[in-house]
């Protein structure tokens, strides 16, 4: 197995599509997965996994049925499983995600929005 | 359990010793790690888990035993179980690291560089 570098900022070049996670590296079963997001996201959650969120650049906005989290770049949250939250972003927002590797966008939602095999880059 | 953001540079800026590394979240039975590098590290493997390691700031060499990486801001690299290297910086570097939560930063290595319990921050 080869053991490469790879950059984040090369990464986020390589797509433009909103709300579509691509995985840029596969660890102890997990994914470190980069989106850019813009607009709005649905309501879901994931029973069995924690879920891992951080800014890259720009801002996203984290509802949860109690609060809502604005974090912007640098900010991070760890939202726990079975935790209803929606994200959205005004403004194109770039952020990685630490989750599970079979970790489902949508998690229990039904959506258009469904990406079911993340495009690895 | 609340649910809260935190901010990276913030959780840097608490402390200043080097190859200590402090966790900032948990999920999934992983630890995301953060560390401040200075100098050279010991060459060691960690028979049982893969290891990513991810540069916020600096500039950081990983050596292998049939190459080695030179990691500046952004660059990230993931180090399959089993591999033997060496981290090392010249200057002072800031570093993330995602890995399980148990994995000791000298891995099979004999150090006074080991932390057997990661503060958590």
């Amino acid at each position: 197995m080869s053991i490469t570098k790879n950059n984040i900022r090369e990464k986020l070049d390589q797509f433009t599509s909103h709300w579509t996670p691509h995985i840029i590296a596969e660890l102890n079963g997990q994914a470190v997965k980069i989106a850019k997001i813009k607009g709005d996201f649905i309501w879901h959650k994931h029973d069995e996994e924690d879920e891992m969120f951080w800014v890259i650049k720009g801002c996203m906005k984290m509802e949860l049925r109690d609060q809502t989290l604005i974090l912007h770049e640098g900010d991070f949250t760890v939202i726990p499983k079975g935790i209803e939250h929606k994200p959205s972003a005004e403004n194109e927002t770039q952020i990685l995600m630490f989750e599970p590797k079979e970790t489902l966008n949508t998690g229990d939602g039904q959506s258009p929005l469904t990406v079911k095999n993340p495009q690895k880059i």
